[in-house]
């Protein structure tokens, strides 16, 4: 094991009927406060309605802000940074999937910055300061609730980049599961192998020769929303379903499942990135296509972790090691996922803009022996 | 799953070498520490002379607290927080293991109150306010220093009671697996039986129908910290090892076996608090000793859960309770804690003593459907 730092201070406020108290959580840190969302899902489901009543309740002056896309885009973030300082907000509150709640972070960095916000993404200047982040969760998938990371693309260059720092982490998230019933099937399908990809990027890339702590809760987590998405899909409103589907994805990538992991790094982001910046794909679709054709390049090098996988995630009895990796492909179809660029429609992909993109992440998150000519190759092999 | 609000700020500081950070660390909370430790181990092993150092290095005023037990009693406690009042300390700094983190609470809390430390036990009073607590955890196993949770032994009355809240859990924690490596085989088998419990608890008492993050994190956690003392027992230098067993007993009891499962109780513990106060056994040896018995007793209900854990943690594939229960206490005796009293050197335990002092406790935690009689049978399995 390495060693490291674990201090993730979120307060989770899990539960039914918990709207109600976010005025209340709102109003520690302030009196203006800037609501954040995407389009109008949280208008039909209700949130927005539970939201808006809890914050007057408490007299907060509200802001809002919209628009936020599903891939959120550095042009919005940077209006809404203005926005707050115009309006001089005391807090940020991100309601919606992780696409709010990254903006939103970019966004409370932004806020707090005399500079242009690309600068905090190219390293140019450090992220040590930012408005409060509370945020109502309501597509349980990339952990952001609940981690001081967050990714957004750059609309000008295509660059999908990301920071991460602790004054991001938010300081209170609301997970209420049943505001997840109305979300599409296909929807969950792709958070599932956004939350999957969290958990087993850093169980492949670890170095390490006895890491059983680490290990088993990376598969216990794994195994946990493996079989919650199957029940979700069959049953949409079983709210234990949901309910360990949405807490899964918080522990998926909340900063457990890789502390301490020697190697732990996320290869199959970094070829994912390209593919959802250059062809709108949901993230979570792209890495059920990135994570299969990794495998597949590394498969001698990582064949023990790929059993280890097969038998206590999939529980199969297999030495073959490609056996695993089509039962996993098997997993992703049936949750409704592609694992191929042209199952997701992309029929000419772009490999070599992909690969140059996909190296310079490589790069920047310090991923080592991945090379342009590898990169390629592990993109071929996803066609 | 039941709902629940999830908040642990404790910054957990892991790995090699890092003891010379912890005057860095205090001195975020003030200039004048509060230095507690049990007897010589710590003078033994050089974890005092490097903690010495790094305070003294940082410009921090020591005061010296020693002398805690392995059960911890209020009258000492008691003493320490007079003391920390008296020398007007910033911050009060554990060292060493579980014990002694409890017993810091007590301190902490005690020396932010107007009245006596019992009354918080008692909850006459509410624990509102407290010192802040640095740790370094030598003896990995009560989760101590990633929780908000103590328990203590009134040496006047026998009572071993406990209290938790938000303003005692650690503000930071040292945890270097190296410091572990003195522990005699003895404390760690007592050691590991205690993480264990605390996983075990809410696995036997949770009462939903479907749970899969949180059973599975539990099975994981669990499997982590088994492998792990295996390898210790036999080699007990080996760092790896050290490391996944300590980072296992603070995943085991720091909120997130429990969060949000419904039923979440500990009778093990209510079971076991009379026996170390009465006896001043390792609380450890306690639990080995009570966790079988409260399985045999409970099995027809807890059926699912006993064999359940029987495939995921023990690799049995049985449909017989007993063989699940077997395979546990053989799992006990081979890291050399005890699984009835008269092992433990208990010939005649006083169970009506014990029965009336742990009926108490069921009471004062509200763990259901437990009356005189049932616990009264249960110790009579321990003999």
């Amino acid at each position: 094991m390495k060693n490291f730092i674990f201090h993730n201070p979120t307060k989770i406020i899990f539960g039914k009927d918990i709207l109600k108290k976010v005025g209340l959580e709102v109003a520690q840190w302030g009196s203006r406060v800037m609501l954040v969302y995407g389009q109008n899902s949280i208008k039909k489901n209700g949130v927005y309605d539970q939201v808006v009543a809890s914050l007057n309740e408490n007299g907060i002056k509200i802001v809002e802000f919209f628009g936020v896309k599903g891939n959120p885009v550095l042009s919005h973030a940077r209006a809404g940074a203005l926005l707050a300082k115009q309006e001089k907000v005391d807090v940020i509150l991100a309601v919606g999937g992780g696409s709010v709640l990254d903006e939103c972070k970019a966004i409370a960095a932004g806020a707090a910055l005399d500079a242009d916000i690309w600068d905090l993404f190219l390293g140019k200047e450090p992220v040590l300061d930012a408005l409060p982040l509370i945020t109502v969760l309501t597509l349980p998938a990339t952990g952001s609730e609940m981690n001081g990371g967050m990714v957004i693309t750059n609309d000008e260059t295509n660059e999908k980049f990301g920071f991460g720092a602790p004054v991001l982490y938010p300081k209170v998230s609301f997970l209420d599961p049943e505001t997840t019933y109305s979300l599409p099937a296909k929807q969950v399908g792709y958070a599932c192998s956004d939350i999957m990809s969290h958990l087993m990027e850093g169980y492949y890339t670890n170095t390490a020769n006895f890491l059983p702590v680490q290990e088993h809760y990376i598969e216990g987590v794994l195994n946990g929303v493996m079989e919650s998405v199957l029940v979700i899909l069959e049953d949409p409103e079983n709210y234990a379903a949901r309910a360990s589907f949405m807490w899964g994805a918080t522990l998926g990538w909340n900063g457990l499942g890789i502390a301490g992991v020697p190697g732990a790094s996320t290869p199959s982001h970094a070829l994912e990135h390209p593919i959802s910046a250059l062809y709108d794909l949901p993230h979570g679709a792209g890495l059920s296509i990135t994570t299969p054709a990794l495998m597949r390049y590394k498969k001698d090098s990582i064949a023990p972790q790929i059993l280890k996988f097969g038998k206590n995630v999939l529980d199969l009895d297999t030495n073959n090691v490609e056996e695993v990796i089509m039962a996993l492909e098997s997993f992703y179809l049936s949750i409704g996922t592609p694992i191929r660029l042209s199952d997701a429609g992309v029929k000419n992909p772009d490999i070599e803009a992909m690969a140059l993109e996909s190296e310079k992440l490589f790069t920047m998150w310090g991923i080592p022996n991945y090379y342009l000519n590898d990169i390629r190759a592990i993109y071929e092999l996803m066609v």
